[in-house]
């Protein structure tokens, strides 16, 4: 089937908008005639919403997920196209990761693991452009010089941050860990003297997790990303890209929304945004965009923070939240995947910065046709819409390595412009966590709120939006447990 | 409430059997008069049968949990002493550890972690006792030793064990690892030349992971345990011995079984072994030791590999098991908790080998009564039973720092002679994974096998324990689910 996220361009065929994946979800609805209430309803159908609804069907609960999209995943899902997977935005998972790993183990998924990096073959180097000149070094060297330059920003506590976060699932365990949040990279970075070299390749690696701008990126986060990763580059490298799905994430994906539909008590409604939601107490009801409505004992919602603002909620949301969703998050990552005929780049790795409109690649995959899969990032620094113009994309990514990259396909979705992301996944500015954190996660009536984007684990992540659905359908179900234990009123 | 488990020994009292749990069922039984027939009876009621259990629950199928001792958790329970929770087995927790930490996170317990080991104040050294003198050092400089000894032992690929075992929750990947089943420990040793202060250090801290011997402790489980831990001994460090419940180990096991009585679908029968099963093929029926049968649909043997031979099987198992049960795990490791009132231990550890009854042991915690409690492990080599000649423990706790163990208090459970477990968590001799990891994990009819005995990724954990009692309630919900689909016979 083919979703219409998504876009791919080939010399042949051009830019064309919509991409095959095992995530769409075909017929868009298997809503039995004349139903109109259910136990829990549950908006979007990303990880933390497959995983409400998984856990909740399971617990015997009548279950309605609606989603906007035509497919599965939210901001993680992957397009096979010539028997090669292409992960259009989540991709990289690890055993460390708790919640992915549970459900990878339960799924007897183990053994689909693939490698991204692959320094066995071809040119081995590390290639970093900057404005001040270009360099290539050993994986080994760029090894060094990253840890060196990290170390040097996260090591505000002289224990490179152990003592100040010493648990990575209780960020704030210290209260002296939230002034990081009052704070920027770039305030950070200004305290240091870092080389030339040090700083570019620091920056772009920051940004390239925070997709944001360095003024724009919260030292807390990336302060947090760095325990979660075992405070340690090596770690950043082998939790953050090191391992995917031989398959794809929407293979994994899938896998949520099949248990939940052999359950027989899985009603969904595809292709279908929500506009509003209104909590009259005894129950809730959903209206869609087209006018229909739903409703159910509880509502989860797993909206991602930057389109909260697009349903109305009544009664009305509290300010709290009202503000942290005007604030919003920073993340505008640009996501390119480029097929390069030149085999010998899978082992290829490269810093831009900060003049190219791309800014970090690497060697993540090789096709069945034999041909080299880069994976490009950029980002709201310097921040591109890879479909409004091919050409200027392609130079980006040829500016990545000059003279290597003889692209014979790309592939991307854009989720800045995605009407129903807004933005790939969460990072957030200064301040917004320490004064907002507790309230995003606050229910609102019998309406949850349930999204990776206010996690506390691996916020952010694939395995932070399971933590959420799993909270969220734990709550629904020890609540309808009790209810459906109260006597039935005369 | 008082288990019969476990022993105290105070100046005052002498040695005591039986210690006060959370983890004690009373009454041992909620079994309603006349029911004999349940979708699953899950037998044990350690970390794997509660989760089997509360999964099945969950997924609305009538179970029956049955269990020979007075209370829950198996080879991991806690006793609240004077305020203190003494830990009787498995007590060390991390957020890499996935089943865990998932349900950590779902019991919204990560704020009740706290830790082993605190070097801020006291004599904060280590020290080393060999048969060849005594040393103290810096816990830097244990660090030292420790790792630069055990990277030797483990560097069988010059990577540290990285490229042999890529992936630590699928150690067979590379059918290479195999031929470390083949050798155990000590045949490593003998191929490496360690000075005699990283022989000690190394030897003891092995012992310390497997209970056993030198001779009986497979080379491949220990590469895989350092795996798991991140590949370096400060993931060993972290993994396996730094952070706790703040409550014990029983505080948690005890909300997966009031999670599952809170369907209303659990029935259990505390302090009943289990003589026999028999699989009819339309159903397994159990009999409990006092005569009473129960039979289900399905059943979950949680038994650890060392009991399974004193269950009757009808039909037979086969004889790959059989051999694996006959073989059996070989860590009999001896844990003893000494209360002292020293409070400078509090960051001491030592290490005393091979002449000690005990061999490795360290500051464990602070009780509210100032007091430094102090764990110290035995195993195998050198085995004893501690309650056997009390004045002979007291020793072995006195040898690990002579003149510093001024006890007040020892506590410990006996898990040799227990008949429960007939030892400590598993830990493999050579040969036994590589022949038979795959039969202990096999069906036998409708009696599926569940233990962190044959865990895949933290097998010998109460995180494997989990995984497995998952993997077992997701086999059950799903036939039973099906089952349920097909058309009533007429």
């Amino acid at each position: 089937m083919t979703s219409r996220d998504g876009y791919q361009w080939t010399p042949a065929a051009g830019l064309c908008s919509g991409l095959p994946s095992t995530g769409v979800i075909s017929p868009p609805t298997n809503l039995p005639p004349g139903s109109s209430h259910w136990d829990v309803v549950v908006v979007g159908a990303g990880y933390a919403g497959l995983t409400a609804s998984r856990d909740a069907c399971l617990a015997g609960l009548r279950v309605l997920l609606i989603e906007a999209r035509d497919r599965i995943g939210g901001r993680s899902w992957s397009s096979n196209l010539d028997g090669y997977p292409f992960e259009m935005g989540g991709t990289w998972i690890h055993w460390g990761q708790p919640h992915v790993w549970r459900e990878i183990s339960r799924y007897q998924m183990r053994q689909e693991m693939s490698q991204s990096f692959d320094h066995s073959r071809g040119v081995n180097y590390f290639q970093l452009r900057t404005d001040h000149g270009s360099s290539t070094m050993t994986h080994a060297d760029e090894d060094v010089l990253m840890a060196t330059a990290l170390e040097k920003v996260v090591n505000v506590d002289g224990a490179l941050g152990r003592t100040i976060m010493p648990y990575p699932h209780d960020a704030f365990h210290d209260p002296e860990a939230r002034q990081y949040d009052e704070i920027s990279v770039q305030d950070r970075l200004d305290e240091l003297s870092l080389s030339p070299e040090e700083g570019s390749a620091v920056e772009a690696f920051i940004l390239l997790c925070s997709g944001g701008t360095l003024p724009t990126t919260s030292l807390f986060e990336f302060l947090h990303w760095w325990a979660l990763c075992g405070y340690s580059y090596q770690g950043c490298m082998e939790y953050l890209a090191s391992y995917k799905f031989r398959g794809g994430q929407s293979s994994f994906a899938i896998q949520f929304f099949r248990e939940a539909q052999s359950t027989g008590r899985l009603s969904y409604v595809f292709q279908s945004p929500v506009q509003s939601i209104q909590d009259q107490g005894s129950q809730v009801t959903v209206t869609s965009r087209d006018g229909q409505t739903y409703s159910a004992t509880r509502l989860v919602v797993t909206i991602p923070l930057n389109v909260l603002s697009s349903i109305t909620f009544s009664p009305a949301l509290d300010s709290q939240r009202i503000t942290a969703m005007e604030i919003g998050h920073v993340n505008q990552t640009v996501k390119v995947h480029a097929e390069i005929s030149n085999r010998d780049m899978r082992s290829w790795s490269g810093i831009s910065y900060p003049f190219n409109k791309l800014l970090y690649a690497f060697g993540d995959g090789a096709t069945p046709a034999g041909n080299t899969h880069i994976v490009c990032f950029g980002g709201a620094q310097n921040h591109i819409h890879p479909e409004a113009n091919v050409e200027h994309t392609q130079q980006a990514v040829e500016a990545m390595s000059p003279g290597n990259m003889d692209i014979t396909r790309l592939v991307f979705h854009n989720w800045s412009t995605d009407e129903f992301a807004q933005g790939a996944w969460f990072f957030p500015p200064p301040k917004l966590l320490s004064s907002s954190l507790d309230a995003l996660r606050r229910r609102h009536g019998n309406v949850l709120f349930a999204n990776s984007d206010w996690a506390v684990g691996w916020r952010s992540f694939i395995d932070g939006a399971i933590e959420e659905g799993t909270r969220a359908a734990k709550t629904v179900t020890d609540e309808l447990r009790v209810l459906r234990d109260l006597p039935i009123p005369k």
